[in-house]
This record gives C-alpha cells, sequence and structure tokens, in this order.
C-alpha cells in the first residue's frame, strides 16, 4: 500500500521538502519538511505532521494555534524527492506571524521588496512559542 | 533596489528552495534551486534561471525546450528562505516527463500512488538531454 514511501528519494538529512497549498484557493500557504516518520503520521492523521529543522523535532501542525491543516491531495513529483500536498486550513491562517500565507514579501517590477500579506490575528495571542 | 537579496537565508549549499506556480490556474508546476547569481539572472531576464543541484550548473528553464517561464510575481516567505514564483509556462509543459506538472504522482485515500498527469509531448521530441 505504502511501498512507494520506499522509493523517496531523502535528503542527505533523510528530509523531504513539503509544498503546502490551500486547496480551495490554490494559494501556496507555507514550505515545510518531512521525514519517514511523520509522513507516515500526516497519511494516518490526514493532517500536517512536519519536522521542525530549527528545533529538531517533530511537530503537527497547529498543535499550539489550533491552526491545523486537514490533508485533502498528496502529490509527489516526478523525481520522488519533493511532496505537494493540499489542505483546509482551519483558523485560515498558515503562518507563524498571523498571515494567510508565508509568502507575503512580494517583489515588485523594479526589484523592490515590501510586505503584502494582510495581519489577520496578532500572533501573541496564538502561540507559545513560535510556529505550531 | 535589491537590498533584500542580502538578507535572504541561503541554506549551506548557498541554495534557496524556488517553488514555481502558473499565474493564472495556479497549480504547482515545479520545484528547484537558485543561488544568488542565477536569482540576479531571473530578476533581470524576467524568466526562471535555475541552479541544478545534480549537473552542479546554471541552467535557464526553456533553454533546450523552449518552454521559459515568463516570471509574473515573486515572494519570499517569512523566514527569507524560500521563494515562490507565479510563471507563464510556454509551451504549457514544465516537467522533463512531457507533463504539465512535475506533481503526477498522486496519492490516493488508501494510501496508494498512482499517475495522474497526462503526458502532452513525448520528452524525446523536446530535450537532448534531461530537462531544461
Amino acid at each position: 500500500m505504502t511501498d512507494w514511501i520506499k522509493k523517496i528519494n531523502w535528503n542527505n538529512e533523510g528530509l523531504l521538502p513539503v509544498i503546502i497549498q490551500e486547496f480551495e484557493s490554490k494559494d501556496v500557504l507555507m514550505f515545510a519538511w518531512m521525514n519517514e516518520k511523520t509522513l507516515r503520521a500526516s497519511l494516518k492523521n490526514k493532517t500536517t505532521v512536519l519536522w521542525s529543522r530549527s528545533r529538531q523535532r517533530e511537530w503537527m501542525k497547529g498543535e499550539e494555534s489550533g491552526h491545523f491543516q486537514k490533508i485533502k491531495s498528496m502529490h509527489l513529483d516526478c523525481d520522488l524527492d519533493v511532496l505537494l500536498i493540499q489542505v483546509v486550513q482551519v483558523g485560515g491562517i498558515a503562518c507563524h506571524t498571523g498571515r494567510k500565507s508565508c509568502f507575503f514579501n512580494s517583489i515588485d517590477d523594479k526589484g523592490d521588496m515590501r510586505v503584502d500579506g494582510e495581519i489577520i490575528v496578532d500572533p501573541k495571542n496564538i502561540y507559545g512559542v513560535k510556529n505550531g
């Protein structure tokens, strides 16, 4: 059933890059990493379980904030080394800054960078620590 | 103007993960890498210039196939370590397998993997070597 997991080309840290996209709007919400254990946990729970490289630990997205991500679809790429997950984002906020998407630093035609994502919720009101 | 490039958190290989999304459909087409030189070339040319880790060389997407990617928008994430680019995909094919998107290995509800992306063009007819 999950024999394809054995074919995944994990990177030299045993990790797989994961692109997380909102199912309905198709907005890209965030980018994260999984190891084999968190991939299997994600498949089982139908919610994203990730590997934090900065904290070197497993985390279920939403474990602190309640902003879980219900998995709607999963696709591996041609080289079996990147995973794309479409989700329903509980609470509508994926970014630890309180924005919908992590990709809010827009680079305009002149090459200038400006913030174009609205802060929906003050992150102080949703987290004890960064992310989650 | 491009002072933000100095703030990018490149990985330990000096690379930035890049998510490439079709502007109109919002389909995620592919995942790639850039170094500072190819990022600057992409900004200048308004077409994606990437770093191939397998070939250890710079490549302009479309240099062999003609399937260039015209850049419509660029966004960096909250941690300034991932780039999302929206493009117009010339020829409608991003994947070296001749499919629109690289993400054609679908994992279904039972955890089985199956191919769900149509081969639009036989890759033998578009490439001398893999990718490009």
